[in-house]
């Protein structure tokens, strides 16, 4: 037998895998086909002229099949540092922006540079699971912070959990799995606390652009010194459609950077051509598209709240961006729920336990529902065909 | 000050990064350009058909800009599992392929899946650094093993390094940066070692396709049980000039599958969906120009042994596939040479130390040479300037 890192070995599977495994021997028909929210996942390809720009580059481009330097082609990084300056009303230079192969690897990257096996990471619960795995596998301690009110945590609470092994808190928002945007002022509650105790603020934005609140989320940014304290993290994936780019980006301090540069150039040498070109199209070509559907997702939103007060039993405890956190009405663990509404209901959407430590009553009695996969129609069905699930 | 993991400050600087530095400032001319042999990167884009090929999937394949599974597009996993079969003569399942963002995360999954901090990996010197990279950001002891004649390592001396923390052997052949071709018989006899000793075996063939020799560079796979020690890496960047895509490739048992799954999901969530298109265009349709390329790799080899033959002092320790090895003749430390090479050659070059553990003597009286990215003209220039080099 060959030798197998405990790390990984305690590690659990990548959710999304496991449950597309649930679908095996399901058959759905053209008049009742799988609804499937269990992943934020964009159902259509990029608008036509984004494919046709990246084709064109694929052609006709020779460097978009060169290697690029490693923390990421200059024009994508110059865009995000003039859009972000703007947006968050901040001073963000492009060399201290840096260019992933999607949001999970700028976690991973982040990750490595801060802390190392016993330390302490500060997750809210319910986590991103991804951000779970890559902290289980580095043999970092994640710390959980349950949530109050509408999802959002608390910097006391935070506070009480930091011990001398504490490396950083990582916040996700608008958030997944709950959907809940949090408000500027528990952002700043969060980057005074890690300031005053030498900590990374992690902030995953990766659904900013479906935020559906105007104006800047946080003013974390105009901090001259933003980059002693704050790490965040963006994903083209969700905003241009470009999931099977892979193509994200870490906002940090240079000093920062010249760590992240060792990572990405070990894992990765550098993200995709194609897809950042294809991101820079879209950062300077879709800003109007980009308001289309973010308009489209709020209206999706509308949907799925309204379609689920109107669901007995079941109550919302955060819904925002491409999520919703459910409480369902069920005696039944949220796994068993989730394998039989596959079978039963045509609908794959994630358990609760997925996001949440073993044992946790929370995990069972909860499910996450990422509606933005759905158009409004589909959301009405997905309604009917939880209505008709007795349990 | 924000956290630091101690283990990554103690990881040193991307070595290709920090080599373009040494180009700033110093002015290259249309008459006397800049010959760069610092890094294995093929200088044309891939040929027009594989350029269409993607380019018409971008336009008009869905699938091309969305997840696809962790693994890797089935259609590319088979192909590599049926050309492996043959080539090796071997029995390789589809299920036991799964492609990388590129084949330096090959390498880290491999190793996030066999040793965690404090564990021992053997590597021959000189290494590939970012192998030593991985290794020393995951607090991963990396055991140099020293080569004899003709850069060859000797498994009977591998053997004297074996501890009860060693969880791997690490080859790569043809190697990075000394560009020999091991022998099957020294594959042979690191895989009965690593066997006999419960070890992983792992082979990084990143440059197989240029190997010099005709038939399998060894039969491991034709063990039935080869899963049970060897791990086998390759790259699709080379051979079909993709390294801007970043697509590679592992291949190992079913049950190594489930642990590097959970890896790749967290650090990648999947490779790029355009370039494993056009990985598996290319392995359907460029077997007769990548023969071609092959040829013209071997002719480039030749006016490399040849024209380092014609240089005074200069010893070729090891050439093959795109590398060669060369002990230099000057009384300079290979990092002042390196720098005054650019300055003073208009020839970019890796010095040796790059490849060799801190104040090893052989790091500073060595280079590593990218012949291969040059023509065969090309190749005359770089010796002409290296015989006007007067140290």
């Amino acid at each position: 037998m060959l030798p197998l890192n405990p790390a990984i070995a305690a590690t659990f599977r990548p959710p999304v895998m496991e449950a597309r495994r649930w679908l095996e021997g399901v058959t759905f028909t053209p008049e009742r086909p799988l609804i499937n929210v269990s992943q934020a996942a964009p159902v259509d390809p990029p608008p036509e002229p984004l494919r046709r720009a990246m084709s064109e580059a694929a052609l006709n481009q020779p460097d978009a099949h060169f290697y690029g330097p490693v923390l990421g082609r200059s024009e994508l990084r110059e865009a995000v540092a003039t859009d972000w300056s703007r947006a968050y009303g901040g001073v963000i230079r492009p060399e201290q922006v840096a260019i992933t192969q999607g949001c999970n690897q700028a976690f991973c990257a982040t990750i490595q540079t801060l802390a190392g096996p016993g330390d302490e990471i500060i997750l809210p619960l319910p986590w991103y699971f991804n951000h779970k795995m890559w902290l289980d596998m580095q043999g970092i301690r994640s710390v959980g912070l349950h949530c109050g009110q509408g999802m959002i945590p608390d910097a006391a609470e935070a506070a009480k959990l930091i011990t001398d092994r504490t490396r950083a808190i990582v916040l996700v928002s608008p958030n997944n799995p709950s959907g809940a945007e949090y408000p500027a002022e528990t952002l700043r509650a969060f980057f005074d606390l890690a300031r005053s105790r030498n900590l990374a603020l992690i902030v995953d934005e990766t659904y900013r652009d479906f935020d559906s609140r105007s104006g800047a989320p946080h003013h974390l940014f105009a901090d001259p010194d933003w980059g002693d304290t704050l790490i965040h993290l963006y994903s083209f994936s969700k905003a241009y459609r470009l999931t099977g780019h892979r193509i994200g980006a870490v906002v940090a301090s240079e000093a920062r950077m010249i760590e992240i540069e060792k990572f990405l150039d070990t894992v990765a040498i550098c993200a995709s051509q194609i897809g950042q070109i294809g991101a820079a199209w879209g950062m300077a070509n879709l800003t109007e598209w980009l308001a289309g559907e973010r308009a489209e997702i709020l209206a999706r939103r509308a949907a799925m709240d309204a379609g689920m007060a109107s669901l007995e039993g079941w109550k919302v405890k955060g819904c925002g961006a491409y999520f919703a956190w459910v409480e369902h009405p069920f005696d039944l663990p949220s796994p068993e729920l989730a394998k039989r509404l596959v079978r039963e209901a045509g609908v794959l959407l994630l358990p609760g336990t997925m996001f949440m430590p073993e044992g946790d009553a929370d995990g069972a009695r909860h499910v996450r529902i990422a509606f933005a996969n759905a158009d409004v129609a589909g959301i009405g069905t997905l309604m009917r065909r939880l209505a008709g699930f007795r349990g």
